[in-house]
This record gives C-alpha cells, sequence and structure tokens, in this order.
C-alpha cells in the first residue's frame, strides 16, 4: 500500500528498531556510482519525496534530515515531504552528513547503510571518523535495503538486452584491450582488477545495453586477473551470439549477483598466493608504478565489494579502465568525426524548423520544441538515443544552469529572448554534446556583448597549443629543480579571460571528457577547476567538452559548446621534446552571428568564426541535401555566410 | 691551519667519532633560511668545496656524498672535493637524502645535524621516517656545529648597523604593524608567535640592515604575545637612537643568543596558562581559522627553535607576517612607481652608453659592464645597493638561466649576439628586478620570433583580469556545489600560450613576489607551476614579477621582466560580487622594437607596445634631462618611437 512521507518514516524505523539500529543514512547512488538512477535505485527521492539528483537522507529515531548542494535548495524546500529537515551542504555553518553523524549522535551509536550503495573510498574514511574516541560509534553495513523493504511500489529493474559493439565502431577488439588491461595489471603487480563501473565494464568488452537512462550501459561486474576474465551478468539480458562472442575471448561469464562469491573465492586465492615467493625480475625501470600485492578496485567502487574480499586485501587506485578508455583511437575519433556531421544536420534542421515556426508567431513549449529535436535525430543513421536530457531553455530559464523543461507545462518559447539547447545522442560511432545560444529577435547590445565574449573564451580554448603533459588543471607534483621534470596546468583561465576584462564569469567547469557511444560525461580528464583534474595529462585521443557561458540571473543565459580531440600538433619547434598538443574540433553546427559584436573581435577571431562556418556548411549541406530538407539548406546557408 | 678536501673529512670525522654520531649532515641553509648566506654560514660550500647555492652535504665514517639538482651537476663535478660522490637529485634513481638515510645506514644509526639549520618541519618529517622501524635511527641535535670546529678561517659574521625605516617609506607605523599581528594571533588562539625569517622581522620593525648580501636584513629572532613584543639582535648593531625608538614603541630588546632561554621561559608561560580556563567568546564567526592553544612557528623556522620550547607545544602554521607583508600599502605602492623610474633611467643610461661602446668597438666583459651598470645606479637618489647579483649575459650565456658572470674571465659581449640583463637595486622606497634583452647587431629571424613570442606572453599577463580569490597557482580547496564557492587559478599558461603555440616554453616560473627594500624574492605568492603559489589568493597591493623567456641551449637566451603591482580593476560588471584585479606595470624601460616580428603582433599588442614606450618616455626622459644625459636620452627617444 502507498505510505504518506510520516508513514514511510515510521515503517523504516520499524526495520532500524529490529536490526538495533540508531541511525539509517541512504544517499542518492546505485552500486555502480552511475551518473543517472535507474528509477528502481531512486531511494532517496522515494523516502524524501525531493527528486534532485544528489542529495543525502539520514534517519535517527527521532529525526530525519536531507542534505542537498546549492543547485536543489529551493527545490528541496518545496519537495521535501512531513518530517523532512534540509540541510544546506555547502553553507559555512552546515557540517557535511559525515560531520553531523560524528558530532551530533550520542557516543556508540550504530549508523545503518547499505554497503553497495557507498564508496569504500568514503566508507573507510567515515568509519575511522566514527570509530575514533569519543564517538566510538559503528558504521553497520545493512545487506538488504531497507527504502526497498517498504518501497512496495518500486519500479522493476531494467534488464535490457546487452549486445555486442562491432569492432569497425570499436576500433579496438576485445583481445586486445584484455591484453592491454593485463599488461597494465602486471606491472603493478597486483593479482587482480575488479571492475564495478557500468561504463568501464560496457567499454572492457565491447558490448552496449540500456539499463540507465542516456548512457548505453548494463548491469554488470567484472574481474580481470593474468589468466582470467569474468564477467558478472543478468542472464537473462544475454543473447546466444553475445555468449559465444564471449567465450570465444577467454571470458566467463557468471550470474550478476555471483560476484559476492566469487570475490570471497578470488580473497582465498589471493591470500594463498600471497605466501609464496613473489616474482623480484618484474621491476619496470623509468615506470613510475607503486607496487601493490593487493587487488585493485577504482574509487567509487562500493564498500560491499571491498567487504566481500576483505577490507585489507584491496587498494583503490585511479581506475586503469578509466584511463585506457580515455584515449579514443583512430576508429572512435573518425567516428566522433562522423556522427557530428549527422548530429549537427539534426540540430540545423531543428533551429531551421524553430525559427519558422517562432516567425509564424506558434506557440511552441520548451519541452514539445526538445520533442521536435528529437525527432530530426531519430531520423539520423546509427542514432541509439539521446545521451542526456535536452536543455531546451528560453529567457531566464536558461540563466538556471541546471535548468530540464519540465515535461508538462514547460516555458512557451519566447521569440524575443535568447534561447539556449544543450542536446546531445548516442550513435554507434560516436556520442555527442552541443549547446547552441540563439536569439530569434533583435537581442541587446548587453546579450551581444556577453555572447561576444563567451564566443572569444571559446575560440581561445579552441585553438590553444599546450605542451605534452599539461593537464587540464595541473598536476600536484613536487617539482624537481632539475630541467626535466616540468609540468603545467591549462586551467580554464584561458577560455574566462574575456569574460573577466568585463567583469563577467561562470560557475562551472569549462569541459568534461565523453564517451565513445558512452557516457556523455566521463573522467578523468577535464578542465576546469576540479581538484581531480589535477592528476590527468592531456593526451591525444582524449575527447573533451569546450563549454564557456555567462548567465544574467533572471534575465537569460548564454553557452557555447563543441566537441573537441585532443591531437598532436605541428609546431615549428620541440621545446622540451615531448611534442606539443592541439584540438580538433568535431561539433558542426553554426554560432549564430546575429548574436556577435564583431567590433570586439580581433581579426584573428573572425577568421576563425568565418573559417569555422565555411567548415560546417562543408560538410553539413551535403547531409542536408540528401535529407532534402530545403529550409534547412536555406538556414545554414545564412548562418554560416562570412562576416 | 688550511685544511685540504680529505683534511677537512678527517677532521671532521674526528669529531663525529667523539660524539659517537654514524653520520653528520651539512646542509646548505642559515639559521633563518635565507636565500642568500653569509659568507660565514657557507658550511657546505667550505666541506666540499662545491659552491652551488643549492645542495646537501652527508658525511659517514667512510663516505662522503654531496645532492644537487640539475642546475649544479656540472659545477659539482667540476669543484667537488677529493673524496666526495656526486648525487644527481631529481633523477628517478636517485634517492634524496632522507631516503638515501633510511635506506642505506645500518640500523640504530646516530645522525648528526646542527638544529639552527634544519626547518622544524623537515626535522620531523625526517625524525619519523628515521625512527620507524626497521631504521631506529636516530636524529641527533649536535649544538656545536662541527664544521665551524673545523674552520680555522671562518669569516666573521656580519653585524652591520640596524638603521630605521622611516614610517614616510615604511608607510605604515610599527605599532600598528604590530597590532594588526595581534589581531591575527588572538583570531588564532595562539599566545605567541615566534619569527625567524629576517626580512619578515625587518618589516615587523620598520627596520633594515645589510648582515646578508643584497637583502637589507640582520640578524634576529621575535617573539609576539598578546602583551610583549621581543626582538632578539646583536647589542653592537643597535644604535641609541633605535634603541630608543624601539623602547617608545614597547619592544624589550634582548641579545641575539638569549632567544634559547626566552623560548624556554615562554614555554613554562605557555604551559601554565594552559591549564587555566579558556576564553570561550572569543568566537568568530565566519572565520576560516583553526584555532591552536600552541605556539605559531613559521615553515622554516628551525628545529632549534622548536626544540627550545618543546616540540609538542609548537605548531607550524603559513606565517602571519609573510603574508601581511606581501600587501603593500599605498605608500609603498607610489614607491615603488618612483623608484622604478629612477632605475630605469640608471638602465636606459647603461644601455644607451653599451650600444655607444660596442659599435666603437671597445672590448667590455659582462662583469665588467655590469659594474658600470652598478655605477649608474648609484647616481640615484636612496639606493641602497643591489638587490641581487647582476645576470649580463652574452649570446649562449643567456641560455644558462641562472648564470651570473664570474668576477674574472667573464665573456666579452658580443656585439654581434643578444645580450640578456637582469638586474635590480634596492631603494629606500622600493626594490626592483628588471630584465631586458637586446641585440646590438643584426637579430635572425628566429631570434625576432622567439623574442616576440615571450613579449606577447609579457603582454597576455599584464593585461589579464581576474576575480578577486584567483591564485597564482590555484586552491586547493574542495569545491561545494553551492553556487558562493568557486576558486580559480590563473595558473601561467596565459604567459605560456604564444610561446606553445611556436613549440617553445621555458622551465621556470612566472612570477615572484617582491619586498618593499626587502628581498627581492618574496612568498607567499607567486605566478607559475609552484604547489606552494595554490593556497595563496591574488589581493591588491601584492606586488609580482612578470618575466616569461626562452632560452635556446648554446645560442641565445630571452627574458622580458617588469615589475607589477596588484589592484583592483573597473569593470562593467562585477559578476560574483567580490570584484576584479587587473595589473599595473611599475617598471619603466624601453624594450627594444628591432627584436620584434611586428606582423605577429595583434592590433592591440601593438597597441599596448606604443603606450607602454609612451608612458616610458614621459616618465624617464625628466630625469634624464636633469642628469644631463643626452646620449641617454637621444637612446630613449629612438627605443620608444612608435611601430
Amino acid at each position: 500500500m502507498s505510505l504518506d512521507s510520516k508513514g514511510k518514516l515510521d515503517a523504516l524505523r520499524e526495520l532500524m528498531k529490529e536490526r538495533e539500529l540508531d541511525v539509517y543514512v541512504v544517499p542518492s547512488e546505485d552500486a555502480h556510482a552511475s551518473e543517472y538512477l535507474a528509477p528502481c535505485d531512486s531511494r532517496r527521492a522515494y523516502l524524501t519525496s525531493f527528486t534532485g539528483s544528489a542529495g543525502c537522507a539520514v534517519v535517527t529515531k527521532t529525526e530525519a534530515r536531507c542534505w542537498t548542494d546549492g543547485r536543489y535548495w529551493l527545490q528541496a524546500e518545496k519537495q521535501l515531504g512531513e518530517g523532512w529537515t534540509l540541510m544546506k551542504q555547502g553553507l559555512p555553518e552546515v557540517p557535511t552528513w559525515g560531520k553531523w553523524l560524528k558530532e551530533e549522535l550520542p557516543p556508540s551509536s550504530r549508523i545503518g547503510i547499505d554497503p553497495t550503495i557507498l564508496p569504500f573510498s568514503e566508507s573507510s574514511t567515515l568509519t575511522t571518523s566514527l570509530t575514533a574516541e569519543p564517538t566510538t560509534s559503528t558504521l553497520v553495513p545493512v545487506a538488504q535495503n531497507l527504502v526497498d523493504m517498504i518501497w512496495s511500489s518500486r519500479p522493476q529493474r531494467p534488464l535490457d538486452p546487452i549486445f555486442r559493439l562491432e569492432d569497425r565502431y570499436a576500433g579496438e577488439a576485445v583481445k586486445q584491450k584484455l591484453g592491454g588491461l593485463r599488461d597494465k595489471l602486471r606491472k603493478t603487480g597486483s593479482p587482480a582488477l575488479v571492475v564495478s563501473q557500468l561504463d568501464e565494464i560496457a567499454w572492457m568488452f565491447n558490448l552496449r545495453g540500456s539499463d540507465i537512462p542516456y548512457n548505453p550501459v548494463f548491469w554488470g561486474y567484472a574481474i580481470l586477473t593474468s589468466e582470467d576474465c569474468t564477467l558478472f551478468v543478468h542472464a537473462t539480458s544475454l543473447s546466444e551470439p553475445v555468449r559465444d562472442y564471449l567465450h570465444i575471448n577467454g571470458i566467463t561469464i557468471l550470474q550478476y549477483d555471483q560476484v559476492w562469491t566469487s570475490l570471497e573465492t578470488l580473497s582465498q586465492v589471493v591470500k594463498e598466493d600471497e605466501s609464496k615467493e613473489k616474482d623480484k625480475d618484474n621491476k619496470d625501470k623509468g615506470e613510475k608504478i607503486v607496487k601493490t600485492d593487493k587487488v585493485l578496485i577504482g574509487n567509487k567502487t562500493s564498500w560491499a565489494v571491498a567487504k566481500a574480499m576483505g577490507e585489507d586485501l584491496v587498494e583503490v587506485r585511479r581506475s586503469m579502465v578509466e584511463e585506457a578508455k580515455a584515449i579514443k583511437n583512430a576508429t572512435e575519433v573518425e567516428g566522433f568525426r562522423q556522427c557530428h556531421i549527422r548530429d549537427g544536420a539534426a540540430l540545423v534542421r531543428y533551429f531551421a524548423w524553430l525559427e519558422e515556426v517562432l516567425a509564424k508567431g506558434e506557440k511552441w513549449t520548451e519541452y514539445d520544441a526538445a520533442m521536435m529535436l528529437e525527432s530530426f535525430r531519430r531520423q539520423n543513421k546509427w542514432f541509439m538515443g539521446l545521451s542526456f536530457d535536452t536543455i531546451s531553455s528560453t529567457g531566464p530559464n536558461a540563466a538556471v544552469i541546471h535548468y530540464s523543461p519540465p515535461k508538462f507545462d514547460s516555458t512557451v518559447i519566447d521569440p524575443n529572448a535568447m534561447y539556449l539547447c544543450d542536446s546531445g545522442a548516442q550513435y554507434l560511432d560516436g556520442t555527442t554534446d552541443t549547446t547552441r545560444t540563439l536569439h530569434f529577435g533583435e537581442p541587446s547590445a548587453e546579450e551581444k556583448r556577453a555572447f561576444t565574449r563567451v564566443l572569444q573564451g571559446h575560440i581561445a580554448l579552441d585553438t590553444v597549443i599546450v605542451p605534452q603533459g599539461t593537464t587540464g588543471y595541473l598536476m600536484w607534483v613536487w617539482l624537481t629543480q632539475t630541467t626535466s621534470s616540468f609540468t603545467h596546468g591549462l586551467s580554464d583561465a584561458i577560455a574566462r579571460r574575456p569574460l573577466w576584462s568585463d567583469g563577467l564569469d561562470y560557475r562551472h567547469g569549462t569541459g568534461h571528457g565523453v564517451g565513445s557511444f558512452l557516457n556523455v560525461h566521463e573522467g578523468p580528464q577535464g578542465i576546469g577547476p576540479r581538484p581531480a583534474y589535477n592528476e590527468v595529462p592531456l593526451q591525444a585521443g582524449m575527447v573533451i567538452s569546450n563549454e564557456p557561458g555567462y548567465y544574467a540571473d533572471g534575465k537569460w543565459g548564454i553557452r557555447i559548446e563543441n566537441i573537441i580531440v585532443v591531437k598532436i600538433a605541428e609546431t615549428p619547434n620541440n621545446f622540451g621534446g615531448k611534442g606539443y598538443l592541439e584540438f580538433e574540433h568535431v561539433t558542426m553546427c553554426p554560432m549564430q552571428t546575429k548574436l556577435v559584436q564583431v567590433d570586439l573581435l580581433s581579426p584573428a577571431e573572425k577568421q576563425w568564426l568565418n573559417e569555422y562556418h565555411r567548415e560546417v556548411r562543408e560538410k553539413v549541406a551535403p547531409l542536408l541535401e540528401q535529407m532534402e530538407d530545403q529550409r534547412a539548406l536555406a538556414w545554414l546557408e545564412k548562418e554560416t555566410a562570412e562576416i
């Protein structure tokens, strides 16, 4: 039967009492730290009625508190159910929930949590903090998820068919990928790698699915050793051809839930091996790899996985699969180029259609217009779905950075205001993510100036050349004073500089990694003020977004986003001997020159824009002709005219 | 009697034996972590015969090893005395000396070191490392410096007169400075601050000296509490007026060597106070200051100072004196402007003279020419000495970044090669540090292109506008996801970008802080890839150098350095509400347009150069007229002509 907010808390507290828990924590993650949740994993949203993507609920015997960050305070205040208190994470006086647990609970409290939805890197920190004097509380792993137990109308877990991504899209056979990973594993000395991130698993095996919204992945775990490779999936998702393909490549298939017993078995084997003599010749001179005899897991892998092996047997390290996946091979890079031409055609068709209907005086809501955009994309070859929830935003909605139009009652697009459209798709040959900002009426001087500053920042990043080894942030290493070891950080000052000269700025990063027919947001690289970008040098083959913006609260918003591929640059010199890198843009869609304050541009920037538009026209027009979309062709011609 | 290398080692080992030391470590620091050493403190150079500014010597019963970094390997190989082995610090296979001690010595070794010349932040790390199993060695503080004991010809310690820097130069009275420091101290809850950096002491008390080469400072320590302030100096350096001035301002004067007993007394007092009730009202809402009940010392303060109080009583923190000193007041900023005009005049006179004599065919060595430059500076009002050893380098010498011409046999300046001159002076109203690169013949296309790239990088940094709070590197903080907390890093990609586009780069930072009639190199801020710059936001009143360069090994070198002052920028907008900052250049000396490849410059860059040269001409010409230097006036006219 359906419970109201109070009913949910009562039922939960009953279950807590049975298990002698003083507290139960409900984070907003799933078992694989997925960016988007399948509905069945949205436990925190179910419990609190607050539906924002980030937040953690903590239930004690007498209180119910929900932490969330600034993006969602307004939304949480509206949505939180009866009995819930909002904790505004980020305000100086508001402790994190971990700190709150430590400072506010009586000593020796028992704090329960589902160990599959808490990363081991976090559980160990929490445990250390909570068990210390004078708190001496315990973090208790509770195998059965208590929210699932009270959630009578819980949706089913999606178990869609898993399919093979052919080598002609993947560019590298699974045998080679596993061989490369085994090489890296050997160098670390570690006996095994456990993979729990769904996009990493999809990449490793050249398989795809659709169990997570927008991400073509499937539920799974994988264990890789020097000899074996096991994939844990739901049997019902596998067809015979896929089974055969996996078996031919030496991969053992086990049921998804068998991972726990397999991890225990693995730990036995590892402990036996540890007592044997180690191979001391396995030294790689010059490599900076620190050796270990523990099983490697990524920093988002769950506490449950670590516990299944024994926490002492496990070491958290930056994932080697993530690192390998970040470097796109030549096939994948060409795939990005191709799918962006088709995606660009869809965008041109959409904008041409939108401009026409608005000029006619038709009323279109943000959401419904986004549906039209999707239908244009659907007509593209190899379209496999959207890569994220389309941000289709008119006027002031565009100033809300994480805005997405609701299905019902979204705003009618104002033909005399700026329109920001951030959208993307999955194709067999790549993933797209493009933002264009347009004005279908007469933009103000202020809007044009801000748009031009954003454009200048975009161009600055697009055209930069950097030494090999530069990170998207910078490298946190101790610089030796030799002349051989010197690492740079790009930081996104490069993109912000034109905005700063006008006293403008934007409160998000400038670039994120993008997967190849995988997650639209990928690590480990990025460009912006995120410390994690600190450790990852840019390398040829990486794919990143270039998306500076400016948001005038309550009025309008601008963002100009292309996807760029890192490639080797040909420079007149090669100081340092390690080579230089540059970016190649693959996104093919006009940037509205109506919004450009031309006298602000330098001659070089004008040239860039004209050359970009010439390239867009040359690549996209043939496709539009094939599709016989005259309206789009005319719009393309107009929008790519030289300034 | 004079000892040769072997003799020194024998004598040292005798002393070690007497004290049952297995090892004796001789670093290259003095008791105050000064950048330059008084000759009497150059123990490592005396012992090893290697005279480079950085290096650490380790003597065991049977071995003698000297660690130094890449700048000095060549020099060390030539200079190291008999019995010494060079350890090339920075090569991956070469451990640091601390690591070497841990890994190579037998367990339970006794490692002696003078505790006054090892920072406490390093001794505690070393001690932890060495005492751990299985090493169980001991770091032994040896009160008498063993090298001093064998150094029969050891120079006397300079004890020059200490004088007062009048408020009309300092801009802030000592009473105010101490009040400000006491305010900060109170907020931390700490009972006392111990200051050991000589420039911090000079700044706090508005006193100057000349005990360290190039730095107008004097030997001293200071202890500041809420009630008292004690300055420990050599009595012979003080005159009656200075004593009176200090007494009037409530400062107790004690002999330099009394600091050790005073620190012991301080520790007694602190321990007694700790047992009393703490004042709980001392909470500063919104301040991010972590409270402590320990005595504060800086991270370069010696082990000896910490030991004198008891290591448990002491906490290492970024120095509040250094932070205060970094923000120049309006008087100091105006002082920088003024002294740079005078200094610019000296440079113009020098370059005009040099160009003339070289054209006449006269032979001048780098060193002798630098002497001429110094004599031009001496004619300036308020000149107090040079701020560092002049880098006067012709042709390939300029590609050696840390080159300084030797007194005898320096290279004759080649009139047909590039000449790089990096020099600076101390004035009562400020400190200068300027680099200009000139060609007195016909520069090659390659030289001009590289010079222009460096110039473009310089202009890029000179003209950037950044949000308040931007660091010279970036801030290593966990970003909350609220819109209120977002910190940027400038990084010096801004300055390197034009070089990178040609596949060029330089292996040093782009900017260091500068003192006001104090050390030419000051922290905590800087611009470049140094992790320490990571924690320090740029603020109005900070003074930094802007010095990108390019060095073609074995051929020539380029650097273009101005001093810039951070000031509040007036921007059309104020996104974020915290304001924006920009740089004002104070250095007034032409940049040789003969070396500029004009077609590479954007219109804005050309304009910058012409405006800069107009400014230089307007400010420096009147001074040259006063000095009646027609040659210099003509040269200035020529070099500041519009391009």
